[in-house]
């Protein structure tokens, strides 16, 4: 039996959740798991149901009978099958933990996506130990004065595999304004550093030199406001002083690879939801 | 406004939140926070639902209104108002830490409830430095033989002092059968180990011995079976060889108020269901 | 028997520990504990010996002898006997929470220290329902246009109580620079976020606003840079988008009582040792 | 320069670091790191010592130069040279996730080590999406009643291969006890459970049965008695009455992985010593 995630916010007020759950039970069908949020700062309310109907049902009668409701209530609403898998491209540099680990994921059946496109503006030979199992592979050039054009080639690339969700796994170019906005809520970046603290380039060695006693990264979607975006997970692990540099790009690798997964596996299962500069996570 | 907590469980069946949010909307009820959670295994239904409504409500209205939807889903189910403080008898022995704690947190307003009763196996004297406020203190005999006739003393204070819910914060004593069957799923003790690791006397010690690398506390509701009952919050901090018993004595506190006072405030808050010999815990 | 601490250091060079441990060795002693760190960006090497000696010794005896190895070496040092306890100021405004904490702690014989007074910019009655077990309590002048008066009121204590720690337990002045300078290296503050993010005050709403999935606490030496001294210890939570910032609050309190209570021991132990603007910590 | 490992443990009594310290510095040795621990219940004395030494250094100079040291005290030694590796062998049935995860650390040069064979009771048609980089792999027999012809087939291979370390990387067949005993010392294991907990097959749903909030891994060393042998690292993560067997088991896999990897890195960096049926960790 099919299931389907229905997520929605709109302004607050008496009753959503009677008028949600009973238009879903008219239909047929059956509700496995329900959150709601209400935001009183902002008076917004935040819900995520699965449920799921027997018989073959398409996606389309769903959509089409939840709009008059959504639309009376001025949603903010999606409403997907689990089964329906994402196309996603995987964007990475040099350093291919995050990359490796994904694949994985995805390979043992933990992460339900459809890879479309690993990006990289490093060549192919770089991830020659790596199975890419059948997923395109691209090289975007890298060269000094070409960064307009090797984002236009990311665009394409974008374009011709109909990529629906970005994933910056450890890319280390920054993104122009006009990408970033244009992946604005699509793309997920993992940052190396416990934000607001360390932002920029080097975190592990702001972070030996500043001494602090945690190090920590950061999965976010990417607005045009540079390590700014929406936050979805962060992690932290305890160091010492014993800790060189170089142990602490270890260790944040570790960091870095689950709280990326994590992420990534949140917002497939569409439990994310963006309020403003933050985030609604209704987690398992 | 007053807030109201219903918590129910019931067979799973399709149409049980739009019933029960649809109640709640012709009452005037306005939902401010709702969880829900199907045990697939067992093939039953878990909900809680925090919700308001303006003006003056009599908990009894609610309660009477509710009835007949709950008989006729055959729920086992709960509807206090947030304001309605359950009466607590706190039992502890000779280490204190967590009754100071869970003192310190009732009197800053972090748990909402009302102490009605402190009982010891120890004298007063043991509590010289501690400001009851007004709670009344009772000892209770531990000599040698006695022991029926101290339980029996216990249960007199619980049934003059009209105490709804027992916490044993390091009471030492082991209940009979007859008074832990007594006092099932209206106590919650705080076993100083990660359970079901170290059942029994002198866990710390135990943990010592097996030269395990980290040291935990369990809360859970007390049933007949000692140190079986359904787990409330279970927390652990890392240990290592340089540790001795003494040392995680010392750790093991730290870890045995934060559990208690979480499981404590947990159930103050309306967020535990047993399911079996497990609980559903709705956490904010 | 009694133990005796020697913490060290010095310009990194061949021998030093062979240097240390044949002297304490030569003078009958013996070594329970020994750790070392070598510095290799600043070629700074630090040590921490723990070690005991048979028979009645006066601590003089042992610093006299140590001091032409000190001094042929360039150390900076400290010898103490574990049972000279430190004379310590405990500072706190209205929240209250790390005091309790370090009170009970110190009461029940977690901390080896000598509470001197306690100082606040609160009257006494704000503290009426604690037993400060013959404790001197001052109250120091909180009106506009006094805080030089106030100060000047604080190193009075300091110097009339022999002070040798001062905790700022809570104690939410801003310290002038001249005070945060005279203090510098012997006075311990909490600072309620996971530094270097959200500085300055109401870190927690701070945080909220901002949308982090973790908050935290830092304990650590006060300088004349604010919020900017060697870091001690460091601990963070989860949190979620349900938490208010009253939520934040409470959580907070739990993780601040207990990196400041851990920084205090690390520091009594003579565990902690500065290295610019680091800490070097030899944890049990 | 070459760096190395001592790592020593004899009987207590004054003098034992100025001893070794001594002779390191008059074969013109410099510490890099040293730990020691007395462990007061045994009376028994543990160090580890890092040093580096200029000029071209044979390892056999410096053991023969400690040999008459260590036998004056009786000690259990080793001496390493860090730049020499061991020879691993890994052992792995279907789940693959600790075995890739070796691999990839191990290719990303964090661990130090020399993968010599890698073997499983499933075929190399189970591994065909990993580049084994020119490690070799052998197939051993699984089928009933040839235990005894598999494990001759196993120890083959480990001498063959000259294997100095055997990981059982999730390696799911129960060693005979003459098997067991051989490898002891020189052979991890992950168990998939906080041990002692959950000993034996399927510990994860024996852990959503019984209702835990917390799961957890065990690498310890293999000795005859099954899941009893000295803990190298633990660790666990928390669960909550949502999380299925099948969540259990993928959030399972990021705890093994990461614990396995530790203990195998703490292992390779002669960190790890035995006391009886616990270990000495000289963690950095």
């Amino acid at each position: 039996m099919a299931q389907f995630n229905l997520t929605l916010s709109c302004s607050n007020r008496p009753g959503i959740v009677a008028r949600v759950a009973g238009h879903l039970f008219e239909r047929g069908c059956d509700i496995l798991d329900a959150q709601q949020y209400e935001d009183q700062t902002v008076d917004r309310f935040f819900m995520r149901v699965a449920f799921r109907r027997s018989g073959a049902t398409d996606i389309k009668f769903l959509q089409d009978g939840f709009a008059p409701v959504a639309a009376s209530l001025n949603m903010v609403w999606s409403l997907r099958s689990s089964t329906e898998r994402r196309r996603v491209a995987l964007l990475v540099s040099k350093a291919d933990h995050c990359l490796v680990d994904l694949l994985y994921r995805w390979r043992i059946g933990e992460l339900e996506m459809d890879p479309a496109v690993i990006i990289s503006n490093h060549p192919a030979t770089c991830f020659s130990h790596l199975d890419f199992m059948g997923i395109p592979f691209h090289s975007v050039a890298d060269a000094a004065g070409t960064k307009a054009l090797q984002e236009e080639q990311i665009l394409d690339h974008i374009e011709r595999y109909r990529v629906e969700l970005v994933v910056l796994a450890r890319y280390m170019q920054v993104l122009s304004d006009a990408l970033a906005s244009r992946l604005s809520g699509t793309c997920i970046n993992i940052h190396h550093s416990f934000l607001p603290g360390f932002k920029g380039a080097r975190p592990y060695h702001q972070a030996h030199e500043y001494g602090v006693k945690l190090i920590g990264a950061t999965a976010h979607y990417v607005t045009a406001q540079l390590d700014e975006g929406p936050i979805i997970v962060q992690d932290v692990e305890h160091i010492s002083h014993r800790d060189s540099p170089r142990d602490l790009v270890r260790k944040g690798r570790d960091i870095e690879r689950r709280v990326l997964a994590k992420a990534l596996r949140l917002h497939l299962e569409d439990r994310v939801l963006c309020n403003g500069r933050k985030t609604v996570i209704f987690d398992s």
